[in-house]
């Protein structure tokens, strides 16, 4: 995969794997033949099979939510959450998370190879939330669990969460689903499709073959992780950690350098990501979240698809967040009350916007620990 | 002008213009030697030159306020506020709006051309919304006015009607700074950094320099449009026209066409805004709104500046909107409050963000052509 500068560094092809033993039928009518799954594991599954934890990761994440990852060099992403005597307990629970389909960490994606050995690019199939679960299920069922006691994550991991409910309610015992929704709104939509204009009118995009022509969309996919990057902090936070202040110098420059320590950061973050990120992935990931709808994909009332679930729901919001809003977390909750599910909504005032669920929340980190050991105790874990 | 596509229109150059009978001495230091303002008027001043209205511009408006733009075609972008029996009204006022320094519709900019006969591109010093206002006052000079009546603005228009009240006290009876702020925020800097480097990231935009050589930063340009835009709409507003109703169509179509209403309107915003701005005009008035901070630049403490100021104030902020929110209109009142100023700040509740200014919004104009009528009482109008 060409996005990988370090060449000292693994490739994401030689992360561990699973190849999935049936063709994934995919929401658009295609089907994926060879479907490969990079996934990690912590902690150690018991001898009933019933203390497995499935993590699902948020758009840029990756299948290191509890360790480095080998490949970028980059800590683990989740490491307040998952891990020994953390609110995910490694030495409790049997860890698992996967890299999305449609992803760039070694799962099959855009940048694998096709069958004829050339990368699909853009002709990969775009793919939907509900495909990426069905994937997840191939990759459990091969493991050998029949049922989760979790499935949990944040953003579009919490889509996920949402998605296996509906999909598999037996296999769900509990589920988190985090800062997330039910539906991408149109200002979200909004901005994930500023970032797929920025990336496609970017020459080296190559009508999505730049794998094959040695190019790379690096400007394209910078712009639109900035673009991105913007929703996921509040503007008060922006306010604390910046404001005005300028990047090593004390008056303006009277130029387009980056005078204000804003400027500095968000290019640092657009220019980073495209040693980690694969453009065309970034298209289908974004597109998947675009096209999530769960209330319509049955019929059109959120609630149906919930009816009788015999999943313990948690949800959490977060005050400030404005990409996905505490009413979103609401609208999901009222939902699921109506389906008679078992269900609590937390919303945790911070005002560290989207990102929070990443970052040091204790109150956050407190509820999520009561709610995992009281499922875990029904459980009998 | 290389940005205005259709050659059976006027230029920006044949426009009405003046040239300063002065040199202009910007903030940075340099002074520009030849400064041209083109700017249009409507009624007529009367007699004792009292009953002149200047109106200012935002990022991407022009001095077409009260009718149509000859160069793009389009209508007056203020029909419902500037002209006979409206709120700034025609018939009684002489009304004056002028395209700011550093923009593309006739008055100097980068895209006009240097001494050297070649344009100025990137050359173009870095110019201040302070610098706008005093090229403005030297046109306003020029005109043989020696006092404005008022000073009405929205968002960038309404930081020159503050800069006017601090430069030019005496010469402005009345200021009515509109969906505005005395300084640009971190999230707002952030927004116009993305579409700056969008820009500067576009190939065809050579270092500056796409007028000489003959191209046009274009794709760059309407990103930089998409990006700003979605900051001008309400989360709610794109719910209540968009949602996430689908274009033209009955189903998603598993690609990257714009399925969505809100990708095609954005798309639309991006294409057709670069049939009528100049890339490098873009990049010099957006930095000038980055810059802006009307308290640093007068020691700190933003009533400073307005201590004892004979100006009569109406702030106007639009409750959702998120790109000049009320807070900033609040802090501006209470620095004016603090200041011994005379002034008024109206909230408007509307869903339509910070674009209301520029929408039919009954309250607003009932209570601005209020203000209005009582201060030309006031002046014995």
């Amino acid at each position: 995969m060409a996005f990988m500068p370090d060449a000292s560094r693994p490739t994401p092809d030689s992360l561990q794997k699973l190849v999935l033993p049936e063709p994934l039928r995919l929401d658009c009518g295609q089907v994926l033949e060879h479907v490969e799954i990079a996934y990690e594991t912590w902690g150690q599954l018991n001898s009933e099979k019933s203390n497995a934890v499935l993590v699902c990761h948020a758009l840029t994440g990756d299948q290191f939510c509890a360790s480095e990852n080998p490949v970028t060099g980059r800590p683990a992403w989740w490491p307040r959450m998952v891990g020994p005597g953390l609110p995910v307990d490694t030495d409790k629970y049997f860890v698992i998370a996967s890299n999305v389909l449609g992803g760039c960490m070694g799962t099959t994606g855009p940048a694998s190879l096709h069958a004829d050995g050339k990368p699909w690019g853009t002709r990969f199939p775009v793919i939907t939330i509900a495909d990426m679960v069905r994937a997840q299920r191939g990759l459990i069922a091969a493991l050998g669990i029949d049922s989760l006691f979790c499935v949990i994550g944040g953003s579009m991991g919490g889509m996920q969460v949402l998605e296996w409910a509906v999909q598999a309610p037996e296999q769900v015992f509990a589920g988190v689903p985090i800062a997330t929704a039910a539906r991408h709104s149109a200002q979200n939509i909004a901005f994930y499709e500023i970032g797929r204009q920025a990336i496609m009118s970017d020459p080296e995009w190559k009508d999505g073959a730049y794998l094959a022509h040695g190019t790379r969309p690096d400007r394209g996919l910078a712009i639109a992780r900035m673009a991105a990057h913007v929703t996921y902090v509040s503007e008060s936070a922006l306010k604390r950690k910046f404001d005005r202040g300028l990047q090593d110098r004390e008056r303006t420059s009277f130029s387009f350098d980056a005078d204000f320590q804003i400027e500095s950061y968000l290019r640092y973050q657009g220019r980073s990501f495209t040693d980690r990120f694969d453009a065309n992935s970034y298209l289908y990931v974004t597109r998947a979240m675009d096209y999530y709808d769960l209330a319509a994909a049955h019929g059109g009332r959120l609630s149906d698809p919930f009816v009788g679930t015999p999943v313990r729901f948690c949800l959490f919001s977060f005050s400030s967040d404005w990409h996905y809003t505490p009413a979103e977390a609401m609208a999901v909750t009222r939902a699921l009350v109506a389906a008679g599910a078992d269900v609590s909504h937390i919303e945790i005032e911070t005002d560290k916007g989207h990102d929070a669920f990443l970052l040091e929340e204790p109150g956050f980190e407190s509820a999520l620990a009561g709610f995992l050991t009281a499922s875990a105790k029904r459980r009998g874990l």
